[in-house]
């Protein structure tokens, strides 16, 4: 009865899709179509973020806030970065670049005009704190111009951006040194960020965090469990991850999909799907501040820790470094989310309508991306 | 005595113009000199303009806010867009596209521009609403990146954008498809935009518009006369469009200057003549709000609603479909323009000086295209 | 002793680089190795530099606020024009260009990141008024949009950009003559803001400046002493700027950087020390409004006057006229600039870490300079 309730509640349903998890594991081991190991595995993507991400906020609770804070930032992407490991494990390079992009995109365009529209379609109009957003919004704009200067290297060299859909992992040392130099400072950059947060204005950030809890009246868990719950969500993530990488070129060419396409669209879908969910869910609660903050947030995350992490693991992992050499709709794309942020988190405000066209834009992208 | 009263009151004088109309007739059927023909026509088109608006608001007055406010909106843009669909009919599809980026170009920077001077000289600083404009400038920006989708699509593909000048109209069946698909999604986000502007949120729009009828005195208009000088203006902007666009091409040649310098700076300001007045004479009436929601919100229903509606009917009119890839000045144009009213609307209030430097970046462009 | 404590105070240590001066010369004289020669008479910039503006603010405290607003409106930036007007006579076009964006850059991102670097650190945010650096961010857009003007012409045109660290000269009349057409319409838009901040608008901009001299409590200068000081530190600045860009080229390759990379790095921080020290020094001071200001009013400055004067007068010295079309990297840099600086002057506060980010960009582009 209780696990009845709790599995078609708003934050349990994401639960009904663990069965996907040992299936996935059956078709990969028996072989089975591409396309079917695909969706099954990105499907059992979504319980284990979502355990993730619940386990992570539990043990936030009990830290603290300032390891908790840390905990929270540091695991909150942790789904979509596993995911990208693996990817570049097995050289799909442009797959890891469009699936941070499409994560941006999609936190910008998709999550925060879905929220939009569900939160003020009762509503005349909601309202939300300028000035955390703003602040947000500006990691953005500062992670964004940084990850852009590699290919504005390139197209100074007179050598072309990569085409989407293109395998290319090899883009000479000049570039792939650059990328690792932004990445270092964006990590700085990062670690100062952490300081400020956690440490020298706290108060800015963590009052809007502490509005979650109010969500589900049950126990909180013990540290205990919330460990024992991290680790089992982090080995399912694992495992879904390398079934899901490893089916996404066969099964991009079946449905005659580009890998591009898959990667933008669908991983980053994916990645995000719990995070998705929640800020959707807070926005129809008329938690505005929330709802922006997950989205514009996850995305300065994404930007600001994400990218640079990945771009220095891949001088460890897989068959070459990650140049940051975005392919021309990316870059669009990158500018696109950056504007539409600054936009968006200077009014303050937002109704259904704004939700609409933001999801008109991601329409669109979405079109241009599947022409490709 | 009243009629000439009328004729030399800010409002009567494009009526001065209505000579010109038989006079481009019997220029045209006289085969005049080409330049003569497309400077007559186009002063021609102005007093149809005028009339065709006025008569717009007399049926909006008496029709009720809802169904007034889509004819405002529908018949706001008429001008332009036959002028368009005859541009379209004689292949002239760069001119088009030109002309649509011109008078977005020229609300903004020439309209707005214009308006802060003549409304700032007397005064320290005019004030206007930002929540409205914001609202409207987000629209513009939205379609902007929608629409500049296309051309990036074909910078990904490899295949150059279009020369200005050119009279390229076959771009392939992939960004014909796109463009096609790019407009559908616009015109969908168009209607619910009246949707919300009409039904769930017309305070927010309406009195603004409800300034506008204290500018004359006379009597209010019968359905029937409005109906007929609709009728009227719609046959003669028309005519007055065929003849136009016969003599564009020759007309351009005879004066030394490009089919698309005529289209993005001549056309665009013909076609807006009547709307441009209007938005500088309440300016210097001190209706900021009004001036800059004629000039902004004038973009985004060119961006929203004229752009997708030429772009499905050259599916069915003319020698082909218009793809929507713009060349480098007109992307150019468009991401300045959206800067521009971005951080006017930002402001919520301006000085003559800022009207000046507003101008002054039209004259750059204007310059730009002149030398291309 | 009152002279030792002058040297060692916040405003007396430029100063102590005078010796500097004299022995750049002596060292020009005896053909030492060029490396040392760039750094000394770069070193010998400084305390010219800050001789002038001293000179110029003690000139227009006494001349009243009209005449004193147009002195240091004028020799705001003229270290730094007294430079390129030497480059240019050397035909370094390219080190001019980058200069000139180098200073913009280094203003917006470098000046503005370390004052809030320094300011925030002892604070919890700091506030500044948004009216008057949005004005500051506005024209500083309008300037950027028209000087990106004729390199969007060459790409349209299908010509290329400039390679950073090319010594092109010669871009061919057109486009040459649309950079003077920019350059003049820049020119007349300067001269109507002059009218604007020194006649309609007074009160807006000059409360600013006149926080300034509670720095100093020592006796005002006569207007004799002054005068004597400005000639003094323009002869000095032109003997420094002939040394330095006489050992530009061999030094930079001496020491394996592009003459891109100094000119972009290198002499735009050395052009703008003494500013640069002034905008922390206030910031550290919690007068955040006067730091905004100098950061973002000497970038629109720049773009507003020393751009335009300096391609008019290339037409008269030097060896060809100064086009107007930056490389790949200057346009990035450029448009990261306006956006930062629209970004930050809407949000009317900051914090320490606002001005890391802002830091962490500054270091992007120069890694990115420094790779090419």
């Amino acid at each position: 009865m209780r696990l009845r309730s709790f599995l078609l509640s708003s934050e349990g349903w994401p639960y009904l899709l663990v069965p996907c998890i040992p299936l996935a594991v059956a078709l990969d081991l028996a072989h089975a179509g591409s396309v079917l190991v695909f969706f099954v595995s990105a499907a059992g993507v979504i319980p284990t973020a979502a355990l993730m991400g619940r386990a992570t906020e539990e043990l936030a609770t009990r830290s603290g806030p300032g390891i908790g804070g840390l905990l929270n930032v540091t695991f909150g992407n942790a789904p979509e970065i596993i995911i990208a490991l693996f990817a570049l494990g097995a050289g799909l390079h442009e797959v890891v670049k469009a699936s941070l992009v499409g994560s941006i995109l999609g936190n910008i365009l998709l999550v925060l005009g879905a929220s939009m529209v569900v939160g003020g379609l009762r509503r005349d109009r909601q309202y939300f704190d300028r000035t955390a957003a703003s602040s947000q919004s500006l990691m953005l704009l500062l992670a964004v111009a940084a990850m852009t200067m590699p290919a504005i290297f390139e197209l100074v060299e007179g050598k072309g951006l990569p085409t989407p859909g293109a395998e290319r992992v090899d883009y000479g040392p000049t570039v792939e040194h650059l990328s690792l130099a932004v990445a270092i400072v964006l990590m700085i950059s990062y670690g100062l960020g952490l300081l400020f947060s956690l440490k020298t204005h706290r108060a800015l950030f963590n009052p809007v965090r502490e509005d979650d809890p109010d969500e589900h009246h049950e126990q909180p868990w013990s540290v205990r469990k919330a460990v024992i719950a991290l680790a089992i969500a982090g080995v399912a993530v694992g495992v879904m991850s390398e079934i899901l990488v490893g089916s996404i070129s066969e099964a991009a060419h079946t449905i005659g999909l580009s890998e591009f396409f898959v990667g933008v669209i669908v991983v980053a879908i994916v990645g995000n799907a719990a995070e998705h969910w929640v800020a959707v869910l807070v926005a129809s609660k008329n938690k505005m501040d929330l709802a922006v903050n997950i989205a514009i947030g996850s995305s300065a995350q994404i930007a600001l820790f994400a990218v640079p992490f990945l771009v220095i693991a891949s001088f460890f992992i897989g068959p070459g470094p990650l140049a940051l050499v975005f392919n021309g709709f990316e870059l669009g794309a990158l500018i696109i989310a950056v504007l539409v942020a600054t936009h968006v988190t200077n009014e303050g405000e937002s109704t259904w309508f704004e939700g609409v066209q933001l999801l008109a834009v991601y329409a669109v992208l979405a079109l241009a991306f599947f022409f490709a």
